[in-house]
């Protein structure tokens, strides 16, 4: 008997992965590139399973029923493509290859370009949740080959988390091309701005208020019945709680972050996608200092604490209200950043579906993201900060944002990503901003020329600011 | 008698820098792919003055001594290499074809190649100084083709600005492959920054201390004249000055900001490079916040100002520390990230030397520039906040930017730049940052292991923070 499906790759999220799917009633063929790790989960977690441990490709391909479906859970990057060079022989025509990595959807595109040529069906399918959640139901992100969908819908609605009353599976048809990656690494932005909010959150608790773990952490767990709601503050409570021969195991990690491109590459595309998205790019940057461990130390002795500043009466709840205002800043910019890059690539991708999708089984799952499926489902807006929930929920969260910014500049506590979204929402509501100065400087020194308030826009003025420089303007050379 | 060097593109900069060159004892021959732009350009400021205007391709390869010395000044881009394309069959061995427009440094190092298998020695040259500064003097950064240098040198350094009691050049060899157009791209984001943070002062002054633009220019003239001289405070006190018929130019101009990439760039190769960068790349943002005008407009009718609040006592003189201190803290960054790549791709920039260039006839030139070649010329250090001059001047100005920062947070009013700058500095200066907790998450949810600060580093630990999800670590397969 043939299998229903393979999965190529045994590492954590590849091993939940294929037993999550064998919990499900399916055959399951795995393989690894070095065979003893397959042996040792056919000895192990697999036993009395419905596996298949295959010890070459072609094994592999072989046991599977056509249309083959092949998972690929191995490292974004060469190896998915050595994977796939490795795979083709063994392909026939309509077969289905997913790519269940991170990888990058620009890759995805290529390789669904070549995988196209060979008549093989390819999508890039994000799958967030970590190992639990790979284990019990992720939240999964396909793209790509629409044709494929009908073949593993079924397959991927059964092994997704389940939310609401009516079980909705986590999972939608995302968009063509690289639809899936694209909003896989948008979710993983928005992972790592939910991550340092918290941690800066759970360091002016600690630093700014002197409060200790136990403290932070029934906070947090309360936070966590209300608004706040969500899987990262759950962990970060208990976290916060851990403790090992009563000591806490927090307290002893080093605060060196790594990053593995997601992150980064957000960032990357909301500069070329114009979009102001600085949440998430000072969580990328903050995990970048996090890593300067040794560079901090010494910095450090040269430059001392300012003296406790008791100006600003910050207190705990106005912690939850940053975080809060900081999530909400975070999610419209995340959100506009996969509007846009939609409208661009004509993905035709539907927000309301993706804040769904998210409210179970990946990292930021939360109760949040059914305000925000609500108001694209019933909205027509450019921003989430144009949406009735945000107008209605916003200001008041907006206020304790202040009280913790200004509170932590004052006594030297670092919040680059509240300060961010604090600067952004103070931005996008100003109608007078001072870029006045800026394009009149751009005016000055390059003949940038620039548009008047008291005159059409499209028309465009130029200064002859020191009587000097000439009449010609800055068409084609740009400074 | 055959020409010395000739100029291709006569847009503002161009024709600028041909006169510069024409002044200076040369013989220039110009082309433009318009030929009536050359026609105007010779009948008009060309008359009477040692150029040739070529009308063909040909003509203008034909007018020049060999080797030919070519600057394309051209719009960067498709451009470039259309030019190129042109003219090579109009090249013979050895001819020095230069780039003066803002290339990315990615394509000069392609068109390197690509001429050097002409045997045409290429050279990428950053060029700052806006059309004043081509027609004055500007800051060149000229690299690629090391041999072209003793051949451009005697002019490169006639036209450009000279600073100092010896009269130094702004202008040395920058290094190989894309090393010139690289540091000319880090010179306009922290130009980008630089304006930021000037256009934040502004705001602060106008906005918080309500203060009219005859007063702020007369604070902006003043402090140019003391530590924060530079050529865009300069700009910047004549323009808030600025009136036509008595009314203020600058209060009429749209704040909207154009921008051309470079800084943009800048940002995405510090998210290559791992340098936290947020300064600048919060200038970036703030350009597209400003361009957004139609969604600020409708958001400010729906999230009012808050009330005027006095907790901090927020006075001029720290608006101007605030943008000293924001300003060291840029510098840090872009220095940071030009050794970083200087380093990866071994161009080998010297980086007194490149802060000596800037003090003159470019965008950013400032005596600030001075105690940053100093540090670099007389200390060894990783990071300017680790030089005697950052350590000394420093701690000081932060004070400021803590209350300008604290004061504008609580008062609505935007500092992106600014508060970056806070942020950086208190988490470099941060023996203990919350990365822990973030490590702990990520070693929750991923199994992505951390280090322990009981333990030595290179050590890594992974907790079973829930009793599930098995002992497999996440080696390949990364969230």
């Amino acid at each position: 008997m043939k299998q229903d499906i393979g999965v190529i790759g045994l590492a954590v999220m590849g091993e939940n992965l294929a037993l999550n799917i064998e919990s499900r009633g399916y055959n399951v063929s795995v393989y690894n590139r070095s065979a003893d790790k397959t042996t040792k989960f056919m000895e192990g977690r697999a036993a009395g399973k419905q596996f298949h441990g295959a010890l070459s490709i072609a094994d592999f391909c072989e046991s599977l029923s056509v249309p083959r479906k092949i998972i690929l859970m191995v490292k974004a990057g060469e190896a998915v493509d050595k994977t796939i060079e490795a795979l083709l022989p063994h392909l026939t025509a309509n077969d289905i290859v997913i790519d269940g990595g991170n990888s990058n959807y620009e890759d995805t595109e290529r390789r669904l370009t070549t995988l196209a040529e060979h008549h093989i069906l390819f999508v890039g399918s994000g799958i967030s949740g970590g190992e639990l959640g790979a284990l019990h139901g992720p939240s999964m992100m396909p793209g790509g080959a629409h044709a494929a969908w009908p073949h593993i819908k079924p397959i991927f609605e059964a092994i997704t988390a389940k939310v609401g009353n009516n079980q909705e599976p986590c999972c939608t048809w995302v968009g063509n091309g690289g639809a899936g990656h694209f909003v896989k690494m948008v979710h993983n932005g928005i992972e790592y701005g939910d991550m340092q909010v918290i941690c800066e959150g759970y360091d002016v608790a600690k630093r700014l208020l002197q409060l200790d773990n136990k403290t932070i952490a029934k906070a947090f767990a309360d936070w966590n019945e209300q608004r706040l709601q969500s899987y990262l503050m759950e962990i970060t409570a208990a976290i916060l709680r851990y403790e090992e021969n009563g000591q806490s195991v927090l307290d002893v990690i080093l605060d060196t972050a790594g990053q593995k491109g997601t992150g980064k590459w957000t960032s990357i595309n909301a500069l070329n996608e114009s979009i102001p998205l600085n949440l998430i790019t000072e969580s990328v940057f903050s995990r970048f200092i996090s890593a300067q461990k040794e560079l901090r130390t010494l910095l450090h002795q040269n430059y001392p604490q300012p003296a406790v500043n008791k100006a600003i009466n910050c207190q705990l709840h106005d912690i939850e209200g940053a975080m809060y205002a900081s999530k909400l800043i975070s999610y419209a910019q995340g959100f506009e950043l996969i509007a846009t890059k939609s409208t661009d690539k004509q993905w035709g991708i539907n927000l309301a579906a993706i804040a769904k999708i998210w409210r179970g089984g990946c990292i930021i799952r939360s109760t949040f993201l059914d305000n925000i499926a609500a108001a694209y489902e019933h909205e027509t807006i450019d921003t989430l900060l144009a949406s009735n929930f945000y107008k209605h929920v916003l200001p008041e969260a907006i206020a304790s944002l202040r009280n913790v910014v200004a509170a932590a500049a004052l006594n030297g506590i670092p919040v680059p990503a509240m300060s961010a979204a604090l600067a952004y929402y103070d931005a996008m509501r100003t109608d007078q901003l001072p870029a006045n100065l800026l394009q009149a400087q751009r005016d000055y020194f390059g003949a940038h020329t620039y548009e008047r308030t008291d005159k059409p826009r499209g028309e465009f003025f130029h200064t002859n600011w020191t009587g000097e420089g000439g009449d010609t303007i800055s068409t084609t050379y740009n400074n």
